[in-house]
């Protein structure tokens, strides 16, 4: 039988999810079982279809459509609920190709993103182009703010000039950290957290715990929320998007960002209804 | 019988304040009366030899020793407060060379900055050696934000992980904004953003309106606080600086940040004691 491990929810990538902890084999049981499987997942560098690959090359079966994303989640958000009319509705993107993809896959337009012409330094004439608005779109009603790795203060000048010109504000997700590599990195909430300080206020953040994502599952889906059973290994992301959204369950996996010390005792904020060791304890 | 000095704010550019309003000539004229100035600025990309290169190409006579700069400000308390005893008292830079030229004025070891090679995307290894220590650097004590036109991912990663590993967290200054070609960009206090969002807690600021930086100025100048009127266009920096430092005066130019609108009336959180709509007003 297989060694109970770790296990993370999705954590950064959903490679270290299925790399460690023999979640194969408890995904095929639950399969085995008639469950539906849905991956939600903050991590907005990736569209629902990077994440087919990434499955694929892993040997799990899943369909690109059990793969519900923030960036997705944010792609549908804009084009079915703020539903802006053309041609203001182009998105200025703080991030990677991943929210592209998906505004593509809902018909959003937008800009910035991984534009190449943006990838370099701020120049004396951006400044003044930004600020008499000649280097701006005036399509541009939205600006999204997700995880992006090639975020530079120039990307940060415009999309602070959009949101002053009075553009939507919203964030695939808001976790302030990145589990990477065994550490933490900055996660989107970070990179987006310069255009919450020089504008002074939130973002619409559209991943967990935002139940804009929960209500949009539960659309696609078509879920029995009393028969759902979220599982993560994130309080204050996972676990509190399954409580807010009233499911039957919500089970945490201690061996991720949170552990056993964070839920037992009195006046934990957020406290799953039960909790595993690792997800192999499933098999058990 | 001792004069009263001036302080004097000056948004983002020194120029600015001088090219529009007289400035030469009020200041000939507070000189002429036996005033000692001091310009304090927030801006941490500039040293305060860049300041005095600055005044001397505006005709304006001044002295490298008038400057007071939130990175002069910076680099005095981590030589002489902070005093960390060596070699654990390397500074990670997020900056510009104003910062590295102030902390080598006070003989502060740092690396960051504007060094070349940090100056490029993040790599997959960059995420190992990060995480597993080998590409950090042992003796860094202290992690110093300031205003990076530079700011990257890679930049902002090994930053975080200086404070994961308990590095001390300062700022230059964390002003929101950044008044640049008659419009707004993201600040230091923007900038460094992403570090706050990940660890989770602010920076010791070092810029106006920390009265750490008054403390400074106080023991350089020898200044009477009672005899000392604070100048500038920022209520939240400047006045706020003037008025928790319990100088004899503080005085509001209404010819930038803020205008009349942000002091008359009830409830203004900060007032100046007084105002004149633009500094040439003096010389009425």
């Amino acid at each position: 039988m297989a060694q109970p491990k770790y296990l993370t929810g999705d954590k950064a990538g959903i490679e270290e999810f299925i790399d460690k902890f023999d979640v194969p084999e408890v995904l095929e049981m639950l399969r085995s079982r008639g469950k539906q499987l849905v991956f939600v997942t903050n991590n907005s560098t990736k569209s629902r279809a990077d994440y087919k690959k990434k499955f694929d090359k892993l040997g799990i079966p899943a369909k690109v459509d059990e793969v519900f994303g923030s960036s997705y989640s944010a792609a549908i958000y804009i084009s079915r609920i703020l539903s802006l009319p053309p041609p203001k509705n182009k998105v200025f993107v703080l991030g990677e190709s991943g929210i592209e993809a998906e505004l593509e896959s809902e018909n959003v337009p937008y800009v910035g993103g991984t534009d190449p012409s943006l990838r370099r330094d701020i120049t004396p004439e951006d400044f003044a182009a930004i600020a008499d608005g000649s280097m701006l779109d005036d399509d541009v009603g939205v600006v999204l703010s997700g995880l992006d790795f090639h975020v530079n203060y120039l990307k940060l000048a415009i999309a602070f000039a959009y949101l002053r010109r009075g553009a939507q504000f919203l964030a695939t997700n808001t976790d302030s950290t990145l589990p990477m590599a065994h550490a933490f990195f900055p996660g989107a909430g970070s990179v987006g957290a310069p255009l919450v300080k020089a504008i002074g206020r939130e973002a619409l953040a559209l991943g967990k715990p935002s139940q804009a994502m929960m209500d949009a599952i539960e659309g696609k889906f078509k879920v029995d929320r009393e028969k759902t059973c979220m599982v993560g290994d994130r309080l204050n992301t996972d676990i509190q998007f399954g409580i807010e959204g009233k499911l039957g369950g919500t089970l945490m996996v201690c061996t991720g960002v949170n552990s056993k010390e964070d839920i037992l005792g009195e006046g934990k904020p957020v406290v799953p209804a039960a909790y595993v060791d690792s997800l192999g304890d499933l098999m058990g």
